[in-house]
């Protein structure tokens, strides 16, 4: 087989260095952007003269062609022709002769496939900020169900203190806030334009990059050829929100996953988001909350990934750059999948409110409160701290609550005890009482729905 | 040694556990911070008559004499008080007594080190990006000494096409403005007051959050108790994008010390930033340059330590959360540190221009302007590329270039070829006629150091 | 003024450039190796004539009393002699005037570090072999308390099968012989001598390699000049070991975590190993089990660290080299000290005996048993495993468990049942027939101990 | 469609859930390992008479009938079954009938995956030995022809020391010895038969392992059903393994990379293993190597990614689990495919002898002989170093080397130089007089190439 570079070459490689080498296998997912960006490019030759006005209509015919067997998984593509690129310009030629060979003018694959990348992650990150909108949506309508559910807040796994349900829903709405503004900043890098850079030194034709960004809806063009197509910072930045998205997820789902347990039983995960065991008749397990926990690693490792192909890499284009896609494809799918779970996980999760509340009254959850209330009577905290500690300890060693103490044991304890000391213990009031700005007190948890609503829907 | 929380415990810690446990051996670093943020809760306690004037007068003093020690390096901690807090705390009530005890009324060490950390990044975060300004200065200043400096661009490190020097110190320019621009966002995220969420829910005192963001000039506060205390992905998006920085200071790095082997010769590093050897007399090494080149490695090593840490983690804080200041101080320390020395290497490079030339005219990076040559004659451009692919072999086979074939042997390659071929061989005429947009042609090139100089003085 | 090596250079580094090029701020921490490599070093310069007995003599006493001084942490070193081995250098000539200079005959600063590191690491691994036989003890100590200890195995965290408590310990007792398997077999590459390779290529001078090696203790010495100075293969080998042991270690601390919660309470840590809230009087934290557990992420990174230092690095030595010394000491610092936290921590932990029996029986881990039972009478399992799941489905719905089911019940669902199905269902005959090698039945059970002890005693 | 563990569930999931979920579309690639796992079950099944001799034989001889169909590619998988055990046992059902069930006695999925894992990383694991060696003899024969082939040695990619070009091979062979090692030993950890574990708990049905373990050729069993179910060490070690392999060959990479650039010009890579431009006719690049260089980065990301997968991970097993696997096929792949082109890649090197020896004569690598020879005649090797550094830099400032000084200049820079020192200044006698073992010298090159051949062939 003839390359289309082999002017220079005595021998053609073998089959198998061409499979290594090759990345058809994976870069055809870029086949609908690689054809658009064509598209743009041969409007663009003919808007400056560069071609004639036939050569480019035979070639645009030819393209939109392709692209519609494209759409229709009609192309075949080979590893003879190593990349999407020569694959499309062979089909080309194939189907309009050996004019297809003047869409090349003035453009090479190294500003070609940095094109195509960004044309493809502009068109992901805006349906990934829908989808995180979604789940956003669906915890919103959970939360707004639940702000007076009352459930323990822990630290270090132990209850800390009862919140409200929709409090702690809501912290994974901010959550995602902040993946949203990260993902939409990174627009602004992504919708660049590396059209007409051609290897790395621009051209020589009399080309219109304005043109050709515009037509393909980029903001602008990058100012430097070199610059434009060595650049992955945008995959990088990319992989790098993603990770963080995970980071939010995984959480989320070792929470549903505790929750879902023997143990706590504050929730019930649909049958959709579950399955069995081939050998445990009684199992019902939360396979895809594990699963997301699971997939955070695929995520973090296509991030360490890249930046090891970058690290210490000479300008401008090298080859290890072609690593830097199947990364990215499959932290695509990962993260779309995931949140299209996970919203379905959310919208069809079972809250038990008894189990959770029960929780809260069988704990110390409440030992702040007795210590905010001497504080309040003009212990000093610490002190206060101190006092309601071994009241802690004590009924530990009685096996009762708080709430079972004598008056005589409080006063024991400390003289400023009193007997509304009791309306105190009630994790209702105590979780009511938050009111603080962002506190989890139920007037403070229904400004904050109303200020999540206002900035998402 | 009574704990200040051990008021629940029988047994105390032994002193080996308490140095595993402890932090204050580096959080210390956050000292300045932790007395600011203090100060300006004691203020809010006052204004809110949450504590008396006078109390909160006195502690005001006590911190405003701890941060006159701290700042002149006074002040001595233990590990048998933990953490940066309880140091403080312990040292406030040495210095004015048991109302010192008082200063924690309303919040946790929770929030506390929260907010110490965004004050600490939002400092840093600032110092970075003027560093990274200084950087691009020295760039653009050595690009507009070397607009007509040509020398080979490379691609796969095969000279490609020869290129301005100007052009290729620009792309960095380029590179450095998006971590800017990164850093500059992030700090959307990192100037957010967490002060107040106490340790996950909020408090029962009637604090005002807004009055202690306004005082340590946060730009908003949190809208969530809970996920203000267990937030830490400020600090990933930090080290993620030091990661970025770090990538591009690798590949500069990389170019610097291929150009100053014996092989390459374009440059010469001043004596203050190489080194010697102690066997070899004649080294003189680029240290500095090997030096940061290394140091991604560590900086990518703290971002994937930190996204592990995070994995999983339930709400709210937990003690994994400890681990997120080491890795932070440490790539501040790096990037700081990197950044400062690359200025300076930059600032003293000797270029060495002529060898840079001989270079361009001793190789084959004009290649390309014989086949845009021909291509502009009309042959398509493939077809254009496979004759002068021959040309280059037949040079190579009887060891000459391009410029050295007769006018016989390019009629007999193609019969398009004229005399005026030899001028477009001269690689001046080849750097300076890509004067497509953002190319290498000395006219671009100004435009683009106009541009770059009006983003960035 | 004047470096060791700077004949060669006009200028000298400014302070700052010296401290960010310095390695003394850490590498002090192989001062002894690095004096017990030099008299090594010596001992074998005087055998081989190469330097005058008396010379040798002299320096070795010097090398010998500075020895001592570090020892006692007299020594005091600065950034202007770059690191240990310049330090230690100068203050040799200090010590015993220009002929400590002739010390540095036939070796390199390449060589010297390599051979602190190996020296560095063969001690750091030998102790950490120790530790974790203590922590394989501290467990099996433990487990042969609770052979007949029974709690819910878990999959997916949902309770799948009772198990005994040994059982489960002596899991880990098996991951951890693991890993000493790993650092053990390491040791084969750690304890090889580089020293002699001088810069990169060997030396003129007539050196007895295997004399050093002999001296030092070492198997046997490189065969390679390059690669023995350029090798670090072996502390990335330590990073992946240590990496494994922190993922078992945080495997372990994540149930132990989950264990301590007021959900599980399967166990109560010890008062050492926990620690309160400022805030929350009640709060009693597993800090260390959380602490270790985040510390994965510490050692995950300086692997990746490490890696990425060593990707693309050119032979032999280069300075991003340096990169490789701090993450090994944390790394070393950071598992010796969970390593004996973790001790600790199963030494003094308080299981729950009755709360862990009380857990199975009431749930449904008895339902294999169930299936087992039909498919031993001979129905398929696929359809034994399909009416067991029914009957958990009806026990669900009304609210009990399989025990509480009547015989007609049982009949209806399958005639297969019998009155004998109601002792099958007790989890501790559950466990105890699980007898199948390596299972969780009580003799098995035994015959693991027997075998782990006759292992690791 | 009915799951075959949904006896207990009410829904069934939805198709795009069954997606998420299912492992087929990957883990197909272990179909071979399966059905061999199966074949050495029922074996055993039949000899412990848990299921009837005619049973038996008739699953038997199924599953024989699918390994045929497997090896033919014949079989089809459905995302419905999950994953690739439920499919093989649906085709067996339909092949044979419902007892085909009778299969999954006295075992589970989570023994079953597992065991395959071992049985597939135990066959690639040895056929990558095979690989190594292949490259090792590679490099050893490319050695052999070029012991007195010299080149610069470099450190810092500075000129340091001329060396033998063998020696420089050999250094490569050295590592991969070291790969070697590992892979081996962890061997003993892959070789260990987790069958008959069950879901986590071992079984009540009589099984021998000791049977199913030598059917399948394994060294011994898991001691532990717990561990044996949930243990991925052995991928984890892979992975590390299969880092530190890549780390290697990204360093030879980038020298074949540098030393292909006309700026070096030491080699010169077959066509086979080179590309074009689509662009730059004249290009040839060195695209194998820089694709190796950057598959370095997707290895280590997997290992990041399985140990983030498994931090944290309670016993036994859990769903995130199922992440195991395509990082470990794609790590397989690569690695395979990197050893197989980088051996072809050495095998058709050219060597450019003529280049690699003017460079030696052209620098100032022999300045070490210089010192050297200084010391030997009585100087400090201190002083040695300082008077040649000044030489060094008197060449420098004159455009002139070494050898060019006349011995006036000599005897002024130092008394002790005599007429001798010209030969010393030979980069032939410069490298044949390192002959300290494991040097470069000759005589040494040649032992060390025989070691290396005793041990390897």
């Amino acid at each position: 087989m003839n390359k289309l570079w082999g002017g220079r070459f005595q021998k053609t490689p073998e089959k198998w260095v061409d499979e290594f080498n090759a990345s058809i296998s994976f870069d055809k997912e870029l086949v609908e952007e690689d054809i658009q960006g064509s598209l743009a490019h041969v409007e663009m030759l003919k808007a400056t003269n560069i071609i004639e006005e036939e050569e480019a209509d035979s070639i645009q015919k030819g393209l939109q062609s392709l692209l519609e067997k494209a759409k229709n998984n009609e192309l075949s593509f080979s590893v003879k022709y190593e990349d999407i690129h020569l694959n499309i310009e062979k089909l080309l030629i194939d189907e309009i002769g050996p004019v297809g060979g003047k869409l090349h003018t003035g453009r090479s694959r190294n500003d070609q496939v940095a094109t195509d990348m960004h044309l493809y992650l502009r068109k992901h990150v805006q349906h990934i900020l829908e989808l995180i909108q979604s789940l956003q949506k669906a915890l919103i309508e959970k939360a707004e169900d639940h702000v007076e559910t009352i459930l323990p807040g822990y630290t270090h796994l132990q209850r800390a203190q009862p919140i409200s349900l929709a409090h702690h829903l809501l912290a994974y709405v901010w959550m995602l806030q902040r993946d949203k503004e990260r993902f939409s900043e990174s627009l602004k890098r992504i919708n660049v334009c590396p059209l007409g850079s051609a290897a790395l030194a621009g051209t020589t034709f009399p080309i219109d990059r304005q043109l050709t960004a515009k037509l393909l809806e980029f903001d602008r063009v990058y100012p430097n050829s070199l610059d434009a197509v060595s650049d992955r910072d945008f995959i990088v930045e990319f992989l790098s929100n993603s990770s963080l998205l995970m980071v939010h997820l995984s959480r989320f789902c070792e929470e549903l996953i505790l929750w879902c347990s023997q143990e706590f039983q504050f929730v019930e995960m649909d049958d959709t988001y579950s399955t069995g065991s081939s050998i445990m008749p009684q199992k019902k397990n939360p396979d895809m909350a594990e699963l997301i926990r699971g997939k955070s690693g695929r995520v973090f490792g296509h991030l360490i990934s890249l930046l090891t192909v970058l690290k210490g890499l000479p300008l401008a284009y090298n080859k290890d750059l072609q690593e830097d896609k199947e990364g990215m494809f499959d932290t695509v799918k990962t993260i779309e999948g995931c949140l299209e779970i996970m919203t379905g996980m959310i919208r069809t999760l079972k809250i038990n409110k008894e189990k959770m509340e029960q929780s809260v009254n069988e704990d110390f959850s409440n030992a702040t409160e007795l210590a905010d209330y001497l504080a309040k009577k003009g212990l000093p905290f610490r002190k206060a701290h101190e006092v309601v500690g071994k009241l802690v300890y004590l009924c530990i060693e009685k096996g009762i609550y708080l709430k079972d103490l004598s008056m005589a044991e409080f006063k024991e304890a400390n003289e400023l005890f009193d007997e509304d000391v009791y309306e105190v213990l009630n994790p209702y009031t105590a979780v009511n009482k938050r009111n603080s700005e962002g506190g989890t007190g139920f007037s403070e948890v229904k400004k904050q729905l109303h200020l999540a609503k206002s900035l998402i829907y």
